[in-house]
């Protein structure tokens, strides 16, 4: 049964667990996906509304655009929730594989590094969805439904969020990782996306601050 | 049905359309429920295991402690989902009561003004909690299973995301509120709230980038 499928209430009740996955890696997506998922809900507020006919046309077609772009998100970020803890399960099973003889031990290894490799690479994609989903909301802060302003700032708080917690995610499966200069490029992406997300997260919220 | 009864991907998709409700509140309070919960996971991966032996009891003490307070946590941010819709849905309501005679205009202008109060102090409440959680977090980053070290990072961002989130939910309603000085000590109530879910999600997150 895919997490998405869970109710709420015992998609929680299993964070909480004494099992370790679904952990932060699959809730940092859901934190991203519900950041867009907000964005979106601005975006269908606004759109032939009475405040939207105001704007210009270009900021109507940035609107749509935008509309368009977060709501794929939402769906992707959903996807990540399952994969990210898919990539956590197949790590466990590799840790499993027998290593009696040195040729199961060197398989175990081999198994265990690309597993490990796939545990890093689901979240680094969530980190990179989630600083789209950042690079879109303002728009809807600026232009979009006035009531629905305090919508767009959780939004951009949850993404920012989401971002982040991803990037631990990474940086934690990183450890494993013995080649050093694909190590230290990934930990220079990371530091990157969480500085941009940061930046625009604050700009949204700057801008729901000004309004409220 | 409530919310939380709701499977993730079709909470999240109603978040997404084009009604107003669910929206910021209650996800707010969702992403509390989910930091809550990380934390919690990390407390049950650690209670018992070999690393939960090597600490003092005043430490073992302090953990069992947190762990107890922050799985509470968990079920009154999961209730406060649902509260904050309903609150919403209730101002909906009062704001469609009939507005002919005199008489009706009072008694919809006292509803309004009722249900207002209602739908600021639930996100209030979801802030206070939240605040609690961040509380409980940094024992678990010192202490806690330092496989879920992460995890606990992850649940420090969603508890303080969730806490300003709705803050922003608490300071739209206060503009429709007449009481002045009411809505001045709200205000800096808020404020504070904010500035310590901040300090509290740093040091927390301070600690889990020292281990990474």
């Amino acid at each position: 049964m895919l997490l998405v499928d869970k109710t709420v209430k015992d998609f929680v009740a299993q964070v909480a667990s004494n099992e370790p996955a679904p952990g932060g890696g699959s809730v940092s997506a859901l934190a991203s996906s519900l950041g867009a998922a907000l964005t979106a809900m601005v975006g269908n507020l606004t759109v032939g509304r009475k405040a939207y006919e105001k704007l210009t046309d270009d900021q109507k077609s940035q609107l749509d655009e935008n509309l368009a772009k977060v709501t794929k998100l939402v769906e992707r970020l959903n996807e990540l929730i399952d994969e990210d803890t898919s990539a956590f399960n197949d790590y466990m099973e590799a840790m499993k594989l027998p290593k009696e003889t040195d040729e199961e031990k060197a398989a175990r290894k081999a198994a265990m590094e690309e597993a490990l490799k796939k545990a890093m690479e689901v979240p680094l994609d969530a980190a990179k969805q989630s600083l789209e989903v950042l690079k879109l909301q303002k728009v809807f802060a600026e232009y979009g439904n006035q009531n629905a302003i305090t919508d767009a700032g959780v939004g951009a708080l949850l993404a920012c969020s989401g971002l982040e917690g991803a990037v631990f995610n990474v940086l934690i499966n990183l450890g494993g990782i013995s080649d050093q200069d694909y190590v230290a490029n990934i930990k220079k992406e990371c530091e990157s996306l969480v500085n941009s997300g940061k930046e625009l997260r604050d700009e949204t919220v700057k801008i729901v601050y000004s309004k409220l």
